[in-house]
């Protein structure tokens, strides 16, 4: 049997006991535990549901300083980060238990039955119902958030699918509490604690397998475009290919205006520096590329952003894969003739996965000449592009697609802003005035998933209650009498639930 | 340059002129000109693109002659039939345009913003916007309302999408006179005779340039298992992956239950033999599979409806590859041990595409073992499984997934129809009480589109107006000013539409 150990990022010393690389056979019998629920779990009251999530939101909130104990070791995170994550965890279950309670998410249609027209006409009730056993692969850089208990689970059960979570190498103690944790509240529920399943696993090997496993009708991945590309191949080519939900890489560019940079630039360079060495840089939503004028006030406005990046605190990479990839990606955006670094620190640190902010500055025919630019440094870097204002609207249009798309703009840039936030809108997810792009706010507005590269389907949303139609499919009935109907589509509308019927939404009874 | 020419299936001459395939370089134009048309098209107003629709609409209805008469030299399906399904088309583009009046389909969501949270929440605003330039494929078996002018191009248009059509090769005349008609209505809007670009092909070489083209950012494709499967995997290995909604193939099962069988067994012989056999059998919602019970009732069903079908009218196929293929599954059919056939008339006939109607007879042993009874016949045929009632249940679960399925039960089969409802509904994408599944009844609450094979993407229909969900991505709005925003999110909600804000739906301002 394989096994593996987590590393302590500060350190690099192995940290907690060995874990087992599930075989083939630990992924058939999790993926069949998870089927085998799916059959109790998809007939569970949606009010049965919310209390099952809200049951595992109090079991983890009650396990708070365990949890918080180790994720630490795992991920280096820092009591506050943690506390934050573990707050978002247990409030994104609640608002899923919320959503339930709310009933409307089945999207009911209803057309009713008109014998006289030509054709006759039947009854027609639609709604959306679960698709079966989901797989999720947790990330390293959300070990609670996007973990086992986290949004892509949060949103799978909510939707009446169990779930088989393939846990990130780098936290399996973090996993393995989760696991537990939910799985013994959920047995305390209409679930049960097999809606649940976790497996280990670091080889590729070990994720093919949960993706091909054909029990599992849809996957929800955080992770990179080279990890995220692999795994929808193989969902692809499955004999039934079934939808890959992944949230992957994303350089979230930042345009600032002439008049933002005049009227408050020192400002802009703080709040983008926070934004930028956050987490170590370590967030999907980091602003990975900065279009600034070039000008003496762009010249000025990357001298501040640099020194205060230089100010900012050493962070800790996540893993020795990151250390690594961003050593690379660095390495070779060092070598592009024409970018050169801005910030002072060496890099890396001598121990642990340590690493502190840099900045790189270049121009747009660089950037434009060296592919290298325009891809992902996953830690505390980001990319100053110094180019002519009205240039920006154009190279926004030469963007891939991102999460996100930031613009500073002041009154007097309006005429600059208006086609560039237009371009780049058709690029992103979600698109920010006067802000940054980390710290993502879980709203039903919120949307989180954009153009591919970004996720592999921009049509949903990885956060926020929007999240659950990724794991529900339509189904109507015809004719069906109304007591074998679910309750949702009867005709006294017993769930209280607005719905379309014959094109006017109502609550009312039929 | 390769020409080609439709056939006549009513005499499999040559018919109409001759018509070129397109080249790569014709294929690139066509999508940079629905590329262009995008950037016009994507910001007309949700009115006027229901305007445009509807001119799209009356021009059909004012050629209709000319229409029927292209439409049946091409696909010998009789004026009837044309005519109504004219009727469907052009209402199709009036329902779109009804959906895009009433504006909901945005599907708006504003959580306002709150800077007394911790963290503090900035404003989100978030509706669906269209995709980019979609790609449609047509299918032989739907001329007009999955033609040029169809189901897709109609959703997609509505989305704000400008379509790129692969006409089918069947039908080169009628997709010719339909993009006419509808690009010189469409000149006469604010969209523009380019939204809409057709493209004729019948080598997969086509196919997959239309779908390789980088500008394409979906696909609607309707036709069999193995074409739309490999263009389907054309898109997904594309550098950037796109959607593919494929409506592929499907059996549509069918369930008879003893107290059904006794108290109107003639009744049902009818119904399902003109489901069977209307249109020659050539509907993606044909009744490929009976499961009647093994009695003295059920074999005499069998027998009645064996005579129904021998009674039928001959039917004509729309064209040779279909014949072919026809011929070669029931030949395997009829190379089955335990397989036999109940109808009488030989087949093929002599001349063109003419076709009779075929019902093959099997048992459960027979249909679990030869996975040729699990393939879809296209064409009038249908095999019918005797079986004990009570083994339908669990026969039921062993189904790959369908469009539809269909129970017929009287009241005294009540605890019989139960577990088998609740089982087929999890193949399906329609569940039909006491009915037939043909006859696609064009309401929002139709659902079309079942688990793989079915269709690539059961999470969206192909038909009715959610169809237009498959051409929409979110976009989230944080913090931008209001004047910037798209009417649908502005705070005095201009549109009228009911939005989610801060979780409670309402028509009213901010």
């Amino acid at each position: 049997m394989s096994t593996f150990t987590a590393i302590n990022p500060r350190d690099g010393a192995p940290v907690g006991p060995e874990f087992p690389e599930a075989t083939p056979a630990d992924i058939s019998a999790a993926a069949a535990r998870a089927a085998a629920a799916f059959e109790r779990w998809r007939r569970v009251p949606p009010k049965e549901r919310a209390k099952a999530l809200r049951a595992a939101a109090n079991a983890l909130a009650d396990a708070r300083d365990e949890i918080i104990a180790t994720v630490d070791l795992e991920a280096a995170l820092g009591d506050a980060r943690i506390n934050s994550e573990l707050a978002r965890t247990i409030g994104q279950l609640h608002a899923f238990g919320d959503l339930l309670d709310e009933g409307a998410y089945v999207e009911a249609i209803i057309d009713r039955a008109n014998p006289a027209a030509t054709p006759p006409r039947p009854e027609l009730r639609r709604m959306l119902q679960p698709l079966g056993p989901v797989a999720v692969f947790t990330p390293s850089n959300f070990p609670l958030a996007y973990g086992v208990a986290g949004g892509d689970t949060a949103s799978a059960l909510a939707a009446g699918c169990p779930v088989l979570v393939k846990g990130h190498p780098s936290q399996p103690a973090t996993s393995e509490l989760c696991a537990r944790i939910v799985r013994a509240a959920l047995a305390q529920t209409a679930g049960g604690a097999d809606v649940l399943q976790l497996v280990h696993g670091r080889t590729p090997d070990t994720g093919r397998g949960v993706v091909t496993a054909p029990e599992i009708t849809a996957v929800g991945f955080t992770g990179s475009v080279a990890a995220g590309r692999a795994l929808f191949d193989v969902a692809a080519a499955r004999p039934e290919p079934i939808p890959f939900y992944g949230e992957l890489g994303s350089l979230n560019p930042l345009f600032i205006g002439p008049g933002a940079l005049t009227e408050r630039g020192a400002d802009i360079a703080a709040g983008l520096s926070a934004s930028i060495s956050m987490g170590a840089g370590q967030f999907c939503t980091k602003p990975g590329l900065v279009f600034v004028p070039d000008s003496d006030a762009g010249r000025d406005f990357v001298t501040m952003l640099a020194a205060r990046l230089d100010a900012a605190p050493a962070g800790v990479l996540l893993n020795e894969n990151i250390k690594h990839l961003l050593a690379n990606k660095m390495q070779a955006t060092l070598l592009v003739p024409g970018s050169k670094c801005a910030t002072r620190r060496d890099w890396p640190p001598d121990r642990g996965f340590h690493v502190v902010p840099s900045l790189f500055v270049t121009d747009d025919a660089t950037f434009a000449a060296f592919p290298e630019l325009r891809e992902e440094h996953f830690g505390p870097v980001s990319i100053v592009i110094l180019c002519a204002p009205d240039r920006m609207p154009a190279l926004a249009t030469q963007l891939g697609g991102h999460l996100t798309g930031t613009v500073h703009a002041a009154p007097g840039d309006a005429a600059w802003a208006a086609p560039l936030a237009d371009a780049l809108a058709q690029h992103v997810g979600r698109l920010i005035w006067n802000g940054y792009p980390t710290g993502v706010t879980v709203v039903p507005a919120m949307q989180h998933g954009g153009p591919y590269p970004s996720s592999t389907s921009s049509l949903h949303s990885a956060v926020g209650t929007t999240a659950i139609r990724r794991f529900l499919r339509p189904v109507a009935y015809q004719n069906v009498p109304d007591a074998m109907l679910p309750p949702e589509l009867q005709a006294a509308n017993p769930m209280g639930i607005e719905r379309l019927v014959n094109g006017r939404r109502t609550y009312d009874a039929l």
